[in-house]
């Protein structure tokens, strides 16, 4: 399996996804700023992948500060929080982690006051940076899991001979493990299902041509690259079994930002009588919106569009509006597959009911 | 308005599709073998425009042909036929075309016994050219009238203030006037009504993006470009009040062969609630196929998919799945306007009365 991202050392190290499929290049840094324009720029991309990014990003921002004293580490730490939080908007996932972090944080400086100096595990600035390096570990440990899991409970829902459509990328290189929507896949082909896959190129940035052809490639599993726009006729002609794809945020009632054009695929398999499934960890749940509209979408540059791959493609000075996500209503969401099981129509229930006593918590396992 | 195709003096001058929209450049040749490439390799599309080129493809064969005699005569032209026939298997206006120039030489072949050999306008090889480019010529204009005859009728379905969605191009480069789907959206324009136009950027050529972009922009009419994967979502949040397409083929019951992605728009509409508009000439309509599955669609290399426009962006030996065109159900199209007007659902009927009497006629008027 490959390491989209691993802690080295002092450093973080990734590999650059831009460069993939036709160089596997890594980069390690131990500069926060580094970390949030290697996010920006998609270097690093994928919901959970970014939640892992963030924590080790903010234990890099912690280790180079010369700050002491209370004040002037939450200063410090809030710094690098608001860098990497404006990297991008859609993936609550980033949010996320951020919001556990400081809450780690917080225990720490809670604890100051209960133990005497020496003996607290944390209580100089690098002890701290230990401390939250062990609960960024501890993330991204989670988040290898929750793959697993997502995978387990995934494969129930794929037949024997399963030929399935998938968007994007939901990958190792999306997470700190194995995936979401494609952990389905691998472990469906694990247990020896034979199972064919049609990879969605995924336009603009083809994420689907670059780097789902490659990871399934990598795992030789039989995968079809089509262009987006040959998802329908597939559908028909292919017999496609079942859609898996992952997500950036859900919102209470089950309404699902994803990678654009996946509210395209949801209204195509609807049409020819195919499952629909989202899988995605309970990080990307948002209980905070009640609909997918509240839900914030990243525009992206008009060059992504006009000048894909370094050929100008289209008149200079045309109009491009370029989102990077839409929202697919849950009502064509036939399931959403989370580490915690398989959640159901209506969402606004399931949803409930599996976020109910799952507030945040930190490695010591403590509500906060 | 752009002459995409043109006779000139003794040889055929087109605009090379592949190098716009950053290159204007025209090719003239004398030569059918250098047409049939531009075919293929799509430096001449659009179904209409297809025609046009095999009319005067077949032109240009006879014309250096040294064929004596009817029988060398007719071989000639049924080698320049067959090579130009062969170029691209979906659009039905290419056999259309030369169909209708096979009739005229029949034609011409009747009336050698009819008259005396000094009297009759086509007795020698020299004068058969002269004949044969008068009916490539006339299918040229025809085509004109036909793109003008198309817009006014689709007028007709078009709110002042529209917001239209297309894909692909459908405008004067595709056919011998000013359009099919195109000239709707020109003709409303030209009235005074307020369009604006989002143009799907069609994978895996781009035409959307290189071609329709680039006319709309010429016309001043207001066109913003999207990937095809963000159709559903601006259908949803621009309120968007018809969608317009081509068409390449069209059966007896209305199922309509177009560029790879219609069909996918085709339920994107339908789900949204927004009519869905074909509009092509009944040159278009093949009666002898009676429904979708039995127009035969080309599939076409990998490297559109694999290596578009220059920069390898899949890993290699990856499987690719490339049909140029898919199969839009009659049941999924709001209407189908034609020169001779507008047909509505069932087509079984509208199309059956519409073609009624409708027998190949040659510019004699002569059904053959």
């Amino acid at each position: 399996m490959i390491r989209s991202i691993e802690w080295a050392g002092d450093r973080v190290r990734f590999i650059d996804q831009t460069k993939l499929p036709t160089e596997e290049m890594y980069i390690e840094t131990d500069r926060p700023s580094v970390l949030a324009e290697a996010i920006t720029s998609l270097k690093i991309r994928g919901a959970p992948a970014l939640g892992v990014a963030a924590a080790y990003g903010l234990v890099l921002g912690l280790q180079h500060s010369k700050a002491e004293g209370w004040e002037k580490l939450t200063k410090s730490f809030e710094e690098t929080a608001s860098m990497l939080q404006s990297t991008r908007p859609t993936a609550v996932n980033l949010s996320w982690a951020i919001e556990r972090m400081r809450a780690r944080l917080r225990q720490i400086h809670q604890s100051w006051g209960l133990v005497s100096a020496n003996q607290s595990e944390c209580n100089s600035p690098r002890d701290i940076v230990g401390c939250l390096l062990d609960e960024a570990k501890a993330i991204h440990r989670e988040d290898e899991e929750m793959c697993a899991a997502i995978g387990r409970y995934g494969n129930d829902l794929v037949p024997q001979r399963a030929a399935i459509l998938t968007h994007c990328n939901t990958g190792a290189l999306a997470t700190g493990g194995e995936g979401t929507a494609q952990a389905i896949i691998t472990t469906a082909a694990a247990q020896g299902k034979n199972i064919s896959v049609y990879a969605d190129e995924t336009r603009p940035l083809l994420q689907g041509a670059r780097l789902t052809a490659w990871e399934l490639q990598k795992q030789r599993i039989a995968v079809t690259l089509i262009t987006d726009n040959a998802a329908a006729f597939v559908m028909k002609r292919k017999k496609i079994d079942l859609v898996v794809v992952g997500a950036d945020r859900i919102a209470a009632n089950g309404d699902t930002a994803n990678k654009i054009g996946t509210y395209n695929v949801a209204i195509i398999a609807k049409e020819h009588g195919i499952p629909f499934y989202v899988a995605a960890p309970t990080s990307t749940i948002d209980v905070s919106l009640l609909h997918g509209e509240m839900i914030p979408i990243e525009e992206r540059q008009a060059n992504e569009v006009t000048e894909g791959f370094g050929t100008r493609s289209a008149p200079y000075g045309v109009n491009v509006f370029n989102p990077a996500f839409d929202i697919t209503p849950g009502g064509l969401i036939t399931a959403i597959v989370t580490e915690r099981g398989v959640l159901r129509p209506p969402y606004a229930v399931s949803i409930s009911e599996t976020m109910k006593g799952a507030l945040l918590k930190t490695s010591l396992g403590k509500d906060v």
